[in-house]
């Protein structure tokens, strides 16, 4: 993978940093603790957030049962090749907030995994959109499987994206 | 946004810092190049690559006529709340190759837009898992849309996700 | 298609007949109205419903801007081989309230096609699962392509499937 | 397939007659067989095909491990009001080749049942496309869940459509 190197500094450069802790550690906390008081730990900074949300720019904004909602700076950190920020991003914040919703109406030691995940993108994202709103809800709550759904809105609360889910319960 | 604060260094804390160019001034040359020809100079380097390939970690590998492949690598920095890398990042590779797949079928004037995925998640992505693989080709090519499918495989070649993409194609 | 052959009479042997009037001429007349005005004329019998609902046992049920319910009939003729109406009911049903649900916001003149449906099953249907309600309702609705989501409910109101579209809008 | 063909009743009616058996002495055969062998019996005719096979006309051409093809006559009955075969006609066909081949890799006494279908369509099918074959194959076999792909071709093997499914096994 030599071919991922930083491209030479030039007038045009930007950076970013992130710092993060030890995330096994947040997660194996929250093994103990029920979907929502994990995810409300999170929110409140009680614990710290994922790596992956650093490095994207995104947090927990709201944690209610069967409803999350996230929160995302957007910026030029998040472009793709053809000049708007990555469908990948509309992808991962919808896969959390629906993935959390899910979590929230679990108890301790009960845990999910995302068996699949659909997006529809309607509006493109760029540096300006954000703050982006993604609003997770359950659909479906069964004793093995879970579906979920959640929208993606732009500062001004239009639709960018959405999505549905999967998830399979266990523990 | 103010809660999307770098947690307080401490013993266990890691740091990721990325660097890039302007991404719009590599999208305006795009689009004077075919497809194929675009994706091919991104991956020999003569054109920068998008930001969020930086932040990530990931870039192309090879590009032919309907089928493209990017390499990325796994780390903590790309982790969830609950211990394994975040579905967002096998949803962003996926995206990448049946986006850029369907990108290699159009000449130059000819764009397209992603109009929705859809990701299937079979086996759980970990740091030690990359270098991943992500193989998307052309299902579909029509006069105003496209489809596309992809695979991702960990650096054994075993299956980690999978998915399918709806394109719109204009100009 | 030797092997289609009809099972041999039997004690337990039942027969379903239906009697259908040329589509085309119904859709030709349809090409001229507004897509609300097309299928408030279905609901209300003044056009004959399509082949396909008088076959598995279906019918509009409520029309509005951007909303459309069908109503199904559930019985033995849907049966797949492992005992329950095969999942292929649902994906009509909903595929067909979504459809019809973007097209209620078509003027005459344009029309739209379905580049594809996504469908998740909560709850098993069986023969005695219905009345059963698809409702459809418009999510996104743009200049080239709309979305669509719907919901499959049984007799006592209970989800037993829910999907998503995404069309193509053209003329 | 004349058997089950009636006589035009007038200039402008058409008319068609299913005769089935009871579906769950069927089901209840196929729980004491493998997925493979069941399918056989069936392919065969040593089990009677299901209802809904003979209501929109469908039949498993050939049976293999982690590969099913069904084959389908087109035709009017399966008309939706937009003057085309209705999507549901493809849903129902891929979703039986995918979640056959998924049963095909089950031994006696486990099952599986269909927790989500993806559809993409991508080329109009009318009453002279047929026969059409969908081609399902797994691409997934873990030993909770499973996922497959089919796609649906004409006469001419031109695609017509293509999905995606996730299974969730159990026994």
């Amino acid at each position: 993978m030599d071919q991922i190197v930083q491209p030479l500094a030039s007038t045009s450069a930007r950076t970013r940093t992130i710092t993060w802790e030890d995330p096994l550690a947040s997660a194996r906390v929250g093994a103990n603790l029920s979907g929502i008081d994990y995810l409300r730990a999170v929110a409140k900074g009680k614990l710290p957030p994922p790596p992956i949300a650093l490095l994207l720019g995104f947090d927990i904004e709201e944690v209610a049962e069967g409803r999350v909602v996230f929160i995302a700076e957007t910026g030029e950190h998040q472009y793709n090749p053809i000049g708007v920020v990555h469908g990948g991003l509309a992808a991962t914040l919808l896969d959390s907030a629906m993935g959390c919703a899910v979590h929230t109406q679990l108890p301790a030691g009960r845990g999910y995994t995302t068996l699949e995940i659909k997006v529809n993108y309607v509006r493109a994202i760029k540096r300006d959109s954000g703050p982006l709103r993604a609003i997770g809800t359950v659909v479906h709550m069964g004793g093995k499987t879970a579906t979920a759904e959640a929208r993606l809105l732009d500062r001004e609360g239009r639709l960018c994206a959405h999505g549905t889910t999967t998830c399979m319960l266990f523990g």
